[in-house]
């Protein structure tokens, strides 16, 4: 009863083809902490040979379009990579930023992997950056699982992942 | 005065043929409970011929698109199974998943049933894990109603039903 | 100076031709009032011809494509019935069926009169039955005016008409 | 380095040409002051030639679609009057018709000018009336300047102009 | 394995043949200070050519329609200039402004930077009129460099960058 589901076109010949895939990685000027460079370590450490194509824009509500054009232009998925300051403002823009994200993601039928560390998350200096640096390498670890083990994802369903954080993990 | 609805082309043709029906069930890593499996029982269960197509994601933003795709390729329906963490911006992005799924729905005119479980309906993790494999299973004879069998939903029409908990029942 | 409003090119030709129209008429079954039958019986009492097309879906949430996909069938225009809970969860789904509803009418070029009674309106459950069933009796009359006669409404501009409820009337 | 901006096609040959422009005038029969009476005086003053088409629809959350319908229908810009009333509901309205007219821009590349009264700005009827009136003539004002004469709001840029009250004025 | 990102075709183009680009700049009769004045000053002071294609509308609502002419027109990315007023509703309309210009970003498939001043931010007439200034000139080379010098940016990337206020810099 349970199909295999087919890849998006363009995803499964590159991945057929063993060719390295391109993934998009965006990131901000505003945030305070250099994320992307995580996601490009994380992609090093990976078996997997992959591309990444990075573009920095100002704020986070340059996010959606940059990883529209990048995704228009040939990525497989792209990383959007933000900081959400403390102010009421700041989180009314992470929600715009992230309704543009989805809408970029239907509209190129591929995903956009959010990673926005929240500074009302923790008041403390160095557990934002702690945060911020594993969320992004956690993330890096599940666009590559997309692109080629969506099996290391479905035998983790339900299990109360996290990233950037400890797993909830399953309720028992 | 009152017509049949014409079945969408598409899913009509398949029911008419007697053919079985791909119904998309995405779930995620987030989630503390297996709601796909409860799915899966329940087409197990049913009369009618269903082949589900699964795919697992990280987290509820993730969803529409990944729903999206699995229409594209010509599931019938998708189940997209979510649990929403209780703090302010597992809600947010709850909102924003929403959102997105109803993009998606209109972006290729077929349903996609979001069956959604929130932490801050109760605390008692036992109660939690009922509340969503309840509303899996109810969601997924949902699913099969709307594709094979609409009347059973018109009867029930104006009732109070409920997923995951007691149904509220007509105003007598 | 004051031009005749074109009808869109499908109605027009409908309501020359004296052909009867077809009309939406969606509802669900988490909806505690059978609001489709006020409807339908509004439809009856009507000097024009009406055939109404009548889907129950499970909740408001699937409202707008189960609208949209009547709408590019061919029906002139639809009528979404829900009821919304007391809960705050509740009326953030309103919020995003209505969304919905936005965009599913933008996308058809077609009127959605969405009906919805909300239980925050009053906790009174005999209060709650009269008005969702006024409310929905009253917009079936407005569905009336808009297909069959626009100049109904337009003596009405501005006289603070209300569904299920006294009219506020205009400002004097 | 300042050049001029160039006019949308079908706007411009048709002040070039020196035709009347067709502009939608969409009202409801919720509002409790004729708003659209206001807007038809304004454009009668005007020394531009303006044929006005009128369409009124039951509340604002119709607005949308109505201006869309009108302005593919060949208006060259559409202005949407809506009375808000003071409950959380309606204001919950107003922002889904505000989102609605948004969307229906974009998809028309046309102007939709929005001409909400807000209950909230004041809770005395005469007031409610005079701000209400008044609004409706400056945005029928900033219509035609839109139109037929954008340099009367280039002038004005930074200055602080409020419609239906005191201009702010700029900041000295 | 990091690829240098592909410029928009149309964007890149012009870049290589060291034309001038078209930058739209559309602000509002609302705006209490000039803020248009500051950005064409920036270009003035800038090395590359640009030619500004400015445009006035009322309010900030009217900002994303605006943008999508002018970006469907040619110009290569639009600074979207606004001042948000201290009330409630001036904050919702900020919030229905900015989704606007996220779809009109996507529908485009090219940046606007919108440049906007809350008057929440600081209640104090010289402060406002400093940091709407200041944002609205550093942003102006924000979308230089997104233009011409991407490199620029992406030096800053993590680095805590702000506009219109001190830099909060990089957790150290």
């Amino acid at each position: 009863m349970l199909a295999m589901p087919k890849k998006h076109p363009q995803t499964r010949s590159a991945v057929m083809r063993q060719e390295s895939l391109r993934i998009a990685v965006v990131d901000t000027t505003f945030a305070r902490v250099d994320m992307a460079k995580e996601v490009l370590a994380e992609f090093a450490r990976s078996p997997w040979k992959v591309e990444a194509v990075r573009v920095t824009v100002p704020g986070m509500k340059d996010l959606p379009v940059a990883c529209k054009r990048l995704l228009d232009d040939g990525c497989a998925l792209a990383i959007a990579l933000a900081w959400v300051g403390g102010e009421r403002l700041d989180e009314q823009c992470a929600h715009e930023a992230n309704l543009g994200l989805q809408w970029a993601q239907l509209m190129t039928n591929k995903h956009i992997l959010g990673v926005f560390f929240h500074e009302s998350e923790t008041r403390v200096p160095g557990e934002q950056r702690r945060i911020a640096r594993e969320r992004a390498r956690e993330h890096a670890q599940n666009a590559l699982w997309m692109l080629f083990a969506p099996d290391e994802l479905q035998k983790r369903a339900g299990t109360g992942q996290r990233q950037g954080g400890e797993d909830a993990g399953p309720l028992a």
